[in-house]
This record gives C-alpha cells, structure tokens and sequence, in this order.
C-alpha cells in the first residue's frame, strides 16, 4: 500500500535475503519502526510479541519463519526431522489464527518435496513469497467481491456516505495488501463512493484506534474512533449501514472467531437488522472444525495488556497503568460469533452465506476435508 | 463506607458548613484527593468534568448545590427568582441522569416552602441532607432486596463462587453508601457468600477498572478487570451467572440507560439465558418517560476522553494520547436497554420486573403521574 507516497508492506525479504523485515506494529502510529528477524525464535517472538497481527500476517510469518528454519539448520543441512520440529515451534506460537498453521505447512511440503538439501532453502523462499503474493491477491478479489454490497447501500441512500463499522484491525497491516474487512472499504473509496467507517478501539491492544483509524486516515478515508461499547447504540440509532469485520478462524459450518468483541457487536447488528458481514481469504478457514464455540481455541493473553495501555506522552511512547496496581484482570483475546448472526463471507471467490453448503459450495475442493 | 478502616462517603458538608466536600473520582485509584465546592458554579464544574459521577451521587450533588446557592444569594436573600434561575443551571450540568433534576427539584421545593428568607439556608441544608440520607438507606435497602438473587445462585451451585458482572461504576463512589448495582454484592459477602466479581474496565473513563475494582479490592471482594469486549465471551463459556449493573434513568416502563455498552452486555446476557438485573432507587425512574430509545437524552462528551487515557506512569499519573493525533472521535456516554432485555428490577421496595404494571405496583403513588 501506498503510506506518504511510497509503497509498503507488513512483511519483506531483505535484499540481502538472510533477514525478514517486519513493521513493529506495537508502536504504531506514533512511531514507525521496521524490524530485523533472522532465525526461528525471532519469528517466534515477534509472532508472539505481536509485532505482526492479524490472520494472514500471521500466515505469510509463519511462511518466512520456514524459510529461516531452513536457512539456519546445522551444518547447513535442513534435513525432514529439523525442519518438522521448528515447524512445530513455529504453528505453537499463537493458537487462534488457522493462518499460521496453514502458511507453515505450505512452506515445509514445498521443502520437504525438494529432495535435494541444498536446493531446499530455494524451494522455501519460492512458495513463502507465493503464500505472500496469494494472501495480497486474496485481498485485492475479497475488495473486488465486497464492493457491489456497499455499491447497493449507497445507491439506497442515494450516495450519503455509506457508514461502515469494523472491530480491530483487518487491515493492510493484518493482511499484506488492501486487507481483509477493509478492502471492499478501499475499493468503495477508489470507486469514488462515499463512505464513513466507525472504528471500534479494539481493547486492550487498541489494533482500531492505533492502527485501523492510521491506515484509514493515510489513505483518506473519513473515520471516527469510538470505544467497543460505543457501536449497539450507534447501531439502535440508525447511525450504522453494514458491519464487516475480519476474522482468524472461521469454521466450514460458518461460526467466526475474531478479536474478542466482535460477538457483542454481531448480536447488536443482529438485533437491529443490520447486516453483519465477515471478510477473509479461504486460508483462515478451518476445513476440520464444526462447532466454533466449542472447539476453536481462545487464546489467554497477559493481563498486563489489559492493566496498561500505551499512547504518546509528550513526544514518547509511554505505558499507564490503569486500574488498582493489586487489582487482577483477564484476557481472553478472541471470542466466536456464531454462524447464526453473519450475513455473509466475502472471500477471494465471491460473497456467501455463514453456513456449510453455501462456504463448500464456493470451495469445492475442499468437501473431501 | 470503611475505606482503609476511616469512615468516607463521597460527598459531605464541611464542619464550616459553607463548604461541600467531594472525592475527586478523576483521580482515583492512583490519588485520593478532597475537592472544595463553594458556589453554584463550582458545583456544575464537579458535575460536568466528572469529579462526581453516578445517577445518586449526581441527585445528592445537585441537592447540595441548592444548599450553595442558598448561602451565596445576593445580599444573603434567596429569593425565589434567583433561586428558580440558579436550580435551571444546575440541572442543564448534564442531561442524562435524571436524579439531577430530582435532587435539585426537591430542595428547591423546600427551600421555597420556606417564607422566611432567613431560613433557608437551614430548609436547604436539612433537606439536602434528608436527600443524601435517604439514597444510602435506598442503597441498603437495594442490598436487601438484591441478597436472595445471589443466595439462590449460590444454593444452586452448591456454594461455588456466583460469578457476577459489572458494567460502569454503580457502587459507593456513584451513591452514598453500598452502591446500587454493588449493594447486593457487598450484602452477599458480608453474609458469607462466596462471589467473584467481573469489572467491566468501562471506556472510556475506565469507572471500572479505576473506580469499582478499587472499592471491591478495598473491601475484599474477589474480583477481575476484563475489557469491555469479554463479556460477552465469558458468558458463552458459562463464566457469569448473572449481571447486576446500576442506570443513570429507566423509564417506568422498564427501559434502562446506562454507562454505554450496557445494552450490549443485555443482548450477551439474554443471549446466554443468563439474568440480567438493573439496581436502582426510585429516584432514578422518569416518571414521565415511555420510550427510552426514543426519548431519553444521550450526552455526546469530549471525544479527547476517547484519545486520551489516564493513569499511572512511575509515580506520578499522565495521559497518553493512543489514536493518531490526527483521527477524530465519537464519545456518546450512554445507551439505552430495551425493557425486553432486562430480567428485573432491585429497588428500595423490592425486586419487580421490567415493564410498567409491575413497576407501578411497586411504586403506586406514581401512578398519577
């Protein structure tokens, strides 16, 4: 994407091609730093770290984590058994996103099926910047397929803008290029349509107002930050059109797990018959799982990021602790809207419904799953 | 409430009896700090920039600004006019808590009852007083009625903890004694029941994670801060038995405004089958209100309340700027429950259910109105 005229991406391959260089998303907007990751524990931590976020993110780290694997093995042999382990670290460093796992598993099957050692660190490198190249085209179609429903409230509102709400941040910076959730808002805006996006500040690591309202704001795009209790009431009073959102992992059967929240904003949309939709590359599908409440696993984050909350202090990037220093918090960080409040997926191959026949009916290939 | 073994409310007379003292709630947990008010305009400063906030507190202030402007009338005469003008001010401090108007309405009726100019700052001061007491019988009594709700859960689950959420701060610091949605809690740990409590932090000024976790810590109520987003979660997941939160006005029809982000919390609770009750005194019904959708006013506060956050950095506590400098905000304080999500009512008379018939067969004397 496009930021202050040149182009950038979450995620590169450094020309000198024994780092992957990373945005350090933790310290956006106010500050813009790049990081170096050159071996397994590195993508490990930075994974965990959150560094990097959002599904595909996670996937195409996971990809170049691979590639690193195999750059760094002993003796320069990145021989089945090695690799298979640092595969293992690396699908264990977050337990939501099906992205992560998905990306890694490409990678290691491309390697793996290069029998030759040393062209394996050739082979890595070839399918992780597929993976990469994919998820931002992934993006780009989810944009193409998203656009006709926002096209269709603005032609009913006879082009007021159209107001749009999203939770966290399915953004470029989640994804690789364009987005997910906010990709058909981009090609809404480059269509000349007028939009409005309502951003949820996604606590507690604050993904909307950091980085969805940076992203959205970079690009010209009108948006007004609000807390995650403010959307219900925006919804009851007729102030929300659509919501979309993205998600880290989706069952085959339609239930969408996602930044923790979303739920709450699902049954608000439900309640107002707003609709509610889900946008995402077939790769955070979860092609094994019917039951999302009930199987998906949530991750427990530090309560710390709960119990402080960086901003800009002056011209530094400083935490504040918040609520009693005795006081103990919780953090679950996702949650699952059940199939039954989504409206619909818009995925690379086009706008579905939440549920079995109509996902297996755009992705057939996988019926065999 | 004991607070560290001292006796504190948050809002009394000074023994000079022309001071009214509040706890400056802007600063808690990190600073205790006493505010001097002296005058009518000190009193909409402590209201509006929320030194005191909570639909009792807010009605027992109001009160104690009648009392002020008593003292401070031109030429020490409280004639009705200037009375009549200066009540119209206080009442405009903020639109959305009804006890406001009540407080004030109810001193100024005795004040004016009152022929003799020279006795009415001795009318103010006994009926102020007669309010402030009269909310922290109303909270105890809320206690009692509250109580069998919890012992039942705790029956049922045989003694295990009953896990209760919270949204906002409807305890002490919001009334005079025992809180209102916290009332029941405080009367169950002191019979010996065994609670947890979940503290909704409550964006944006963080009442929960700054002002109810600190009073439950204080008081030695189990509890954890989660992010407003958890809520809901955490229901799925059978983790919350039941919701209590308080209301800044309900219609006696049975709809609730609240702290925003209540009516999502509601819509989680019914749709997780799990009790959702509404702790309040009489003072906070609108007698005059069907449709509290409709009718009732929403503040729209700074939106810098969203972009800035507070708390303690080392020593000493800061704000942090967290969106973009550039991004604007939306801040709408409260939303609006509809009656069809509310299980119930804990007034001072008892528990009821929320619609009118019930509502007016615990308050007849209203039906008039």
């Amino acid at each position: 994407m496009k930021v202050d005229g040149k182009d950038i991406r979450p995620i590169w391959l450094h020309a000198d091609r024994r780092t992957v260089q990373v945005i350090d998303q933790r310290l956006l907007p106010h500050e813009f730093v790049v990081a170096d990751v050159n071996d397994v524990d590195a993508t490990i931590t930075i994974i965990q770290d959150m560094y990097v976020r959002g599904a595909p993110l996670i996937g195409a780290t996971g990809a170049w984590g691979v590639y690193l694997a195999v750059l760094n093995a002993p003796d320069g042999r990145a021989e089945n058994n090695y690799l298979e382990a640092e595969c293992a670290r690396l699908k264990a460093a977050r337990p939501t996103a099906v992205n992560l796992e998905w990306g890694v598993d490409r990678v290691l099957g491309a390697v793996l099926a290069e029998s030759q050692i040393s062209q394996r660190p050739a082979a890595a490198a070839v399918e992780a910047e597929a993976v990469t190249e994919e998820e931002a085209e992934n993006c780009r179609l989810i944009g193409v397929h998203g656009l006709p429903l926002i096209e269709q409230i603005s032609r009913r509102k006879k082009g007021q803008p159209v107001n749009i709400l999203t939770h966290c941040n399915a953004g470029w910076l989640a994804c690789i290029e364009w987005g997910t959730a906010t990709a058909p808002m981009y090609a809404a805006f480059d269509a000349g349509i007028r939009i409005h996006v309502w951003v949820d500040e996604t606590r507690p690591l604050n993904q909307g107002s950091r980085l969805t309202a940076w992203e959205l704001g970079k690009y010209g795009i009108a948006h007004t930050v609000i807390v995650d209790n403010a959307g219900g009431h925006l919804m009851q009073h007729g102030q929300v059109d659509m919501v979309i959102t993205g998600t880290d992992r989706s069952t085959y059967t339609g239930d969408v797990a996602n930044k923790i929240g979303t739920y709450l904003k699902a049954l608000a949309a439900r309640d107002n018959d707003i609709p509610f939709y889900v946008a995402l590359p077939s790769s955070t599908f979860d092609w094994t799982l019917r039951d999302g409440v009930g199987e998906i696993p949530i991750e427990d984050r530090n309560p710390d990021e709960i119990r402080f909350i960086q901003g800009l202090a002056g011209k530094e990037v400083r935490e504040v602790l918040v609520p009693p220093a005795d006081s103990p918090a919780g953090n679950p960080a996702f949650d699952v809207t059940p199939a039954r409040l989504v409206t619909g997926f818009i995925t690379e191959r086009g706008v579905c419904g939440a549920n079995e026949a109509e996902i297996l009916g755009l992705f057939p290939e996988k019926k065999s799953a």
